[in-house]
């Protein structure tokens, strides 16, 4: 937005910088943890001024959360859409799968974890990432059970956002609570139980276990 | 344990200036909030010593545990095990309900927030909280729930953990991470969606919402 105004090599210097901010930001919490991460040591890593990093930062949560989109947008896998090869069953375990591999980095899980409770913290945090990353993300999700409701796989009736905390919530609070280990088995158990329901005889797919 | 030591009266003081301590913490975390309570300042409410205060607890976060567990003893009603009428579905929503009041409830909520928090902050109270009073309400539900299995309203196959995560984790998520209200609805629709799955027509109760 405010490059727009300056010189295009004000701008490259500015993006180099930012992320030369954001890459700090992010080795720092891996490296000493997000209690004693300080504005000051991220300044000195990336080579910058601390009066910098507070002109466009304002709270050292908000550093990481922006580092953190900064790597999501680097893996040029990532999916813009959930899959949908039409098996709504298969489509979950893949994601969940997925899912579970990235919280199982430390890499990404340690400063998403001290984000996570940043945000119960910090309102203006929270509705940052409610709306940049959270809801987007809950819509893609919306989206993909829409279709498969669509296609009959899905009960009409069905809420797509008590179904969105059926599948993903299991997940995210182990994580969040340290509650188990984060397995694929784990995921596989949590989509074929929220697919098929509690009560026995449902579902044809339903395997004793 | 260590009041066996000594006098009845100085245990009777002992018990009285704990439960002074405890009341003090409840109210102001209420007053002031979390982030801005005080040993000084409970102690100053309560007429006893910082030094006892320090003496008996490791942490402002273990005074509120235990204030929180003070609270949760201190009602009569409180059921020493779930709900079985027979009746699953109703049973569940009769908790789960009951988890709505507990949370829509600002003198117990707002401390548990408080405590939820810190607890994803400090290990050592974290294995304090689930020794004490997690994993035991986890039995509670997991031994209802597997008295379900028995009598054929579960699936012999579901993994009870699982279950009890679907049943209980999204209210537990929305509570924590405030996305959404809490209603008797919202509790209403997680207990038939967990039990009935997300596929269509898989029980007669399933109605279209």
């Amino acid at each position: 937005m405010t490059t727009q105004r300056k010189a295009p090599d004000a701008a490259r210097r500015n993006e180099a910088a930012r992320r030369a901010i954001l890459t700090a930001a992010l080795d720092l919490a891996g490296e000493v943890g997000y209690a004693r991460l300080s504005i000051e040591a991220i300044a000195t890593r990336a080579g910058a001024g601390k009066q910098t990093i507070y002109r466009w930062w304002p709270s050292k949560g908000a550093v990481l959360f922006d580092a953190l989109l900064m790597l999501s947008e680097g893996q040029d896998d990532q999916p813009a859409d959930l899959p949908d090869t039409g098996d709504l069953e298969a489509d979950l375990k893949t994601v969940l799968r997925a899912t579970v591999d990235e919280l199982n980095d430390p890499r990404y899980s340690e400063p998403m974890r001290a984000l996570a409770i940043e945000i119960l913290l910090d309102p203006a945090l929270a509705a940052d990432f409610a709306e940049r990353l959270d809801e987007p993300m809950r819509e893609l999700k919306r989206r993909r059970l829409r279709r498969a409701q669509q296609a009959g796989d899905l009960g009409p009736g069905v809420d797509l956002d008590v179904a969105v905390d059926l599948l993903w919530g299991p997940l995210k609070n182990r994580w969040l609570h340290r509650e188990g280990p984060l397995t694929t088995e784990f995921a596989d158990t949590v989509v074929e139980t929220a697919l098929n329901g509690l009560r026995p005889g449902q579902s044809s797919s339903s395997t004793s276990r």
